[in-house]
């Protein structure tokens, strides 16, 4: 029953969090959404902060499941890497362009409030690049990768680019930032 | 003294709902840092709402101003776009990384819960996608970009890049976004 408080909880902050925001979202939200006693919430987290943090793992724990998709495979990498960007792109489509990613918008709105959210949300990043960066590698070991390129700068910037397509989607409620994406990423960084 | 106190107000917004965002910034917060009866608000202003309007418009403007760089000269449209980034990238890390880019802001904290703000946003996108794609035709036009990609594309893919850049850049409080955008779309989409 407290693990299920707990979960009701983190579950709510999943929904609010991520579609209002941190700001926005009181705790007597939090724990209404969650249909539990608001004094339950610092039973479980001493701050708001604290919980977003541990929502933010939950969501990037999901984030990470699709990650598989860019390993190893029989898969050409540049082919692994655009099926995983589509797949994304697919889903924040079937949510009407809602919500955008957790990550941005923490990255966003908590970057200069709260020093420990930016500091996951920096790692977060990074174990992201790092994801996409063993795929562009396998690329450039194929000699898929254009000639002349970085991994490390080519994955710093697909993440970061995707990010940008992301919001631009969020604003304008449309899957043509995904398409310009893939058209010219596909088009120029990679030679398959 | 009337206009005196408006500007005050949009002034204060401007340091406030860029740097902490719209739902962490009071509308005593913002009279409070502009030094004018908390009262007065809403003689300018209907609600924070078109408060943050007013403060987006007036962010906007002065982002306006070196679109010029973008603008027919005797340097090399792909010249003008680096250029054009590069000044960019140097003003933000002069400011620390810090308050990111307001447009990517309000667009990852507001599109959701405020259609006015959203659908200026995205009309904002599109000017400022404009005038970057002015640029990239006249690359096209002066055979630097590279063969087989839509200006169009390239013109949202780079303005969308571009803002999550600028939002990789507030989580890392780093340079390091700035150097891979520049590394790679310098690299691979013109060839002057």
């Amino acid at each position: 029953m407290a693990q299920d408080t707990r979960e009701r909880l983190i579950n709510s902050g999943l929904r609010l969090l991520h579609g209002r925001g941190f700001n926005a979202s009181g705790v007597q939200d939090i724990t209404a959404d969650a249909g539990v006693p608001k004094g339950s919430f610092y039973h479980y987290f001493s701050t708001k902060e604290a919980f977003a943090l541990e929502v933010l793992e939950r969501y990037w724990q999901g984030l990470r499941i699709p990650l598989k998709l860019l390993r190893g495979s029989s898969v050409a990498p540049d082919e692994r890497l655009r099926k995983y960007f589509a797949l994304q792109a697919e889903a924040i489509a079937r949510g009407k362009f809602e919500k955008g990613c957790m990550i941005g918008n923490f990255g966003a709105e908590l970057s200069d409030q709260s020093p420990m959210v930016r500091e996951r949300l920096a790692v977060i990043m990074a174990e992201w690049t790092r994801a996409i960066e063993g795929c562009v590698r396998e690329a450039k070991d194929a000699g898929t990768l254009r000639s002349g390129l970085d991994p490390t700068a080519v994955a710093g910037f697909l993440t970061n680019s995707w990010e940008g397509a992301i919001l631009r989607s969020k604003i304008d409620k449309s899957s043509a930032a995904f398409d310009h994406f893939s058209n010219v990423v596909f088009a120029v960084a990679f030679n398959s």
